[in-house]
């Protein structure tokens, strides 16, 4: 890392020590390990599939029940015409080059980074610059002075060449790259051969529908398209109503090149997508907006950014719509909705920022793009985009299939207006243009009124030209008793329009794994004794309960518990090993269980047992009945810990 | 249809209506319709997605919180090799027959199905026989019998023929329908061409991983594999004890040829897999068997099928188990948890049934399988597959990878035993034998017992020969000082074995299929009045605010009350529009809102709310919080509106 990254406790944070906590408990592991593994794709283990289960019932909650969304599951089978339309099968794309000699593929823009970040490593050693990496550990130390005698001083222009290169990579066509390889000598780092030029590859899976080969289908990359498809069904649903929102959680598919960085880019991935519907012309207000207004966010706008910064300012979202840093009320409420959703799942605020896009970084139809990224050992990474995709999707498919995907309302009043009409005369016209007829017909009715009533006035005066791009001539001449020009009167009582879409996307996937970081410390007196703090909604189980000791007399209790908190659809582990139960709790602290119950000798006596809080090891004494009641509300978010009224209780066993 | 249907209600079930309802509240249509719709993919709109949400929910606090499941989430991508090993590649295929001068495909058992039927309806016609499904029907009747006049009478031997080849068509094999369709001369109806011979089509979506060409893979035909493949993963999860369970909710694939029947045959759908992993040694035994023992359950069997017999018997499982009709007590413990779980979810217990497979219907390895059918306007359809696996599917990847998949467990004491034993002499034999010494090792190896002390007798009598199939003579001749033949002691300490699996497997799409025909009637006294009745835990919205009329003054409390149920995380919906508040209670009924709040005139004088239950329509009157208290505890299935005990409210509206 070359960023200062620390736990919640303010440690360093090890990222090999956590992942080797997630392997051992079982979070998550690469799918058909016995096959030798497969790049890009995981399972989830209890812990994970569990988590994944409560933080998408919290998203279900927060945003489709919460805010009246039309909830919708599509079809991750997609056939090609749809991709096509959607430009997916045009420019959903990775560059790659093939190393002609191995046949290895490599993405493009990794091998350009890769490389020429590890000639400006071995310049900065060759000049014996420090590398920070390496500042505080002596064993690395020794590494880079060991490092330095093989290493690289480059031309000082080269350097900045080299920096300029690494920032504005992301800005590169295939071209561009291929010039960099061409001019830089990029070669395959593991063999050293020369590679082939960029070619893009498309990262959608392909395959077919049916057996007849007449029907190529791919996987999804997005759940959006299946809801702009149901358009007219969502907006039945809503009684013709705008604004709404339809919202589908599923997953998606990306054929990654070469996948890396574990559960933040992989192959196949569930996500959570918003797509509010609202009339262009409403300015995109939101009836909810003043109940946020006050509320601040930590954005990082696109002027900051220009400027080289990179240090958010906590603006409340009024200010920031009203400023105009953010494009509207809708997308302003979002964003709010995106960080509170996040707060309840238990993200480090700290850890949470909106960055604007670049004008570079948006498609050319949206109006503005807001990510929120978290930041882990990785680096600050995006998890929810929330952008307009103005109507450009409902757009391509309308025209693709000719089926309107339009709103039709009523205008408040008739609208009266005047227009040039022009009108052929049939018989005549007829009779002079034969078959041409229908294709000047056309030509007429796509002129715009400027020219229409030039050509009124300029017929007066003896022929006028009309292009006619469907004849072989191209143009045609007509005069004043084959088509005549007129302004008439119209009434309009209806509008149609497309509407606009403002789209929260959020990968689950990778909120899971920030959240994992962001939870996980370990205790100051024990580096051993790890702890995730999860908090008690989205905890994959609630509550350990432990005996004291080995002893047949406390199964009863235990058994009486168990069924207590099965009524209460509470989730539970018993730890009844023979380990000191010290031991026990911590070694389910790591699993991230937030409240324990200790049945012991007096609990044989009917007084009651002890309820112990995670984070904090803190202890209290209730009836069994106080005890769920406390763990209950906890759980459903309405108290907390530090509600609850129980007398403290001191345990000799931490 | 050919059988007696009736409504929860005892009326005819109406499906054209049915389904027009569904197509109105926007519960599912196809996927893609501006693109004309692909068959076999469909969308589920808010009511039927948030129906699944629902009862996926019930699921795992069923299963995997209440058995203590290890749930997981595998990927769908699979590697060819993986469903190579399982048999898929080769075995999960489906015969269809192209018809060469349209290039239709048409699924062959369907083809056959369609053409006989036809015939022997057309049979029936020419005798005048009565046809069931126009018994009622005036219109019906004067259709069939003009019908009549080109109906063709066939022989009687003929329509026997073709009875017994419908009833036995399921057990055909390709060759079999090549023969029936060559035949009796079945081709395509909608051409009446001729149709090329049965070919074997297999049924899994096909992509490539990466742009290489290198990583063929599938989409998932079932969630099983991924959970066998993480048997190691789990095993550890449960320190090494057996017996355990995973569970895993995901979506898998099925490309059929010609799908039908809606929802019920689909090619993207909803599984929810359990494999319980049990010693085989047990006697599959489960520690929970007692407390069900007493439960009955509709049992079709085995025996009564091939009597012709269709009717199960109410038999306790407890007795099942003890005659062997059901085959284990993890089984059966299955079965009546299955059952729990319809009842839960508010499967009409008269529409279900347990039907146990016909031998041939098993795969070779299992030892029972049973269905779960429920009963719906297609008939008995299977919703819910219970199968023991037996150790097939660990056994073939663990032949395949080499990766152990097996369970090593300590003795409870270490087991002595004597057997004979081979040595070669190291010096003799590698001189006599050369660089065939390896083979003959390994062939001496693999001798059993049997023959190896046969040879320690025969060896002192002279040369004895032993078969080597790895040497090109395939024997070779030992004497006494190459290898001598010996008895020895052991002791084993460790057992080694494959687990067995039992297999609940849920199709959770048949499931809300039938749910919702068995949730669905009319009213007496409105046949337009349709009612879905499900049940408050599952229902896809809670509660129905309606104002008594369009009158300003109801807004604030309208406000309060969707406020209040906000909190408690119930989802509503208002309608607050000018028609009647029958006909707003009506129009929701049929969307199966289970309560309704009336805000009325007296509301606004503080003397509280009436609450309406859907399928009386009775109502009651109280304070908001009783009214939501009341809602909260029957929507978490702690009581029933017969609970209730609030003051009956006559209303004039309905």
């Amino acid at each position: 890392m070359s960023f200062d990254y620390k736990t919640r406790a303010g440690q360093e944070f090890d990222r090999t020590a956590f992942e080797s906590l997630l392997k051992q408990k079982k979070f998550f592991w690469q799918s058909f390990e016995p096959y030798g593994g497969t790049k890009g794709l995981f399972d989830y283990g209890p812990p994970l599939e569990t988590l994944e289960a409560e933080v998408v019932n919290i998203w279900r909650d927060h945003f489709i029940r919460h805010e009246k969304m039309m909830s919708l599951k599509c079809s991750m089978l997609t056939p090609y015409e749809v991709l096509k339309a959607s430009g997916h099968v045009d420019k959903f794309a990775d560059f790659m080059c093939k190393d002609p000699k191995t046949g290895e593929i490599l993405r493009t823009d990794h091998l350009i980074k890769d490389v020429i970040e590890a000639r400006l490593k071995s310049d900065k050693e060759a000049r014996g610059e420090k590398i920070e990496e390496a500042e505080e550990d002596p064993k690395k130390k020794k590494k880079q002075s060991k490092a330095a005698k093989t290493a690289v001083k480059l031309d000082d222009a080269v350097r900045q060449d080299y920096e300029h290169l690494l920032a504005t990579l992301d800005d590169c066509s295939g071209e561009d790259m291929g010039a960099i390889i061409k001019k830089h000598d990029i070669r395959n780092p593991t063999t050293n051969n020369e590679v082939e030029p960029p070619v893009a590859v498309n990262l959608m899976f392909q395959t077919q529908i049916g057996a007849t080969g007449k029907e190529p289908a791919f996987l999804r990359p997005e759940t959006a398209q299946g809801q702009f498809l149901s358009f007219q069904k969502l907006l039945e649903y809503s009684d013709g109503q705008l604004p709404f929102a339809s919202a589908a959680i599923g997953h998606s598919f990306r054929n990654e090149l070469s996948p890396r960085s574990g559960l933040l880019r992989v192959r196949e991935f569930l996500m959570a997508e918003i797509e509010h519907f609202v009339d262009p012309e409403s300015g995109k207000k939101h009836s909810k907006f003043a109940s946020v207004r006050e509320i601040k966010l930590p954005l990082l706008s696109r002027h900051v950014q220009t400027g080289g910064g990179s240090t958010p300012t906590e603006i409340s979202i009024g200010e920031a719509v009203d400023t105009k840093l953010v494009d509207n009320e809708t997308l302003g409420y979002f964003l709010v909705r995106i960080m509170q959703f996040m707060q309840r799942i238990g993200i480090d605020m700290e850890k949470l920022r909106f960055r604007q896009h670049m004008q570079n970084e948006m498609a050319h139809y949206a109006a503005d793009c807001w990510d929120c990224e978290l930041l882990s050992s990785y680096g600050w990474v995006e998890c929810v985009g929330c952008a307009d995709r103005s109507a450009y999707d409902l757009s391509v498919h309308m025209k693709r299939t000719g089926v309107s995907l339009q709103v039709r309302e009523a205008l408040p009043e008739p609208r009266r207006f005047e227009e040039f009409e022009a009108t052929l005369d049939k018989k005549t016209a007829g009779k002079a243009l034969k078959k041409d007829l229908g294709k000047v017909a056309n030509a007429l009715e796509q002129l715009t009124q400027d020219v229409r009533e030039k050509l009124c006035i300029d017929i007066e005066k003896g022929p006028v030209e009309v292009a006619v791009p469907e004849m072989e001539a191209g143009k045609v001449e007509l005069t004043k008793d084959l088509v005549s020009f007129a302004k008439v009167q119209r009434t309009e009582t209806m509008r149609e329009y497309i509407p606009n879409v403002i789209e929260p996307s959020f990968g689950i996937g990778r909120i899971l794994y920030s959240l994992m970081e962001h939870v996980y410390w370990t205790r100051e007196q024990d580096q051993a004794r790890a702890v995730m703090s999860f908090n008690s909604r989205v905890a994959p189980i609630k509550v350990l309960i432990v005996p004291l000791q080995k002893d047949k007399r406390f199964d009863p209790l235990v058994q009486e518990i168990g069924d207590r908190l099965d009524e209460e659809s509470l989730s539970f582990k018993v730890d009844q090993s023979g380990v000191s139960i010290g031991r026990r709790y911590s070694r389910n602290d790591d699993a991230g269980i937030p409240f324990g119950i200790t049945v012991d000798y007096e609990s044989l006596e009917g007084k009651g047992f002890t309820l112990r809080e995670r984070d904090s090891t803190k202890q209290v004494r209730g009836s069994m009945d106080e005890i769920v009641n406390a763990i209950l509300s906890m759980v459903k978010g309405k108290t907390q810990w530090t509600d609850v009224k129980l007398p403290l209780f001191e345990s000799k066993d931490e």
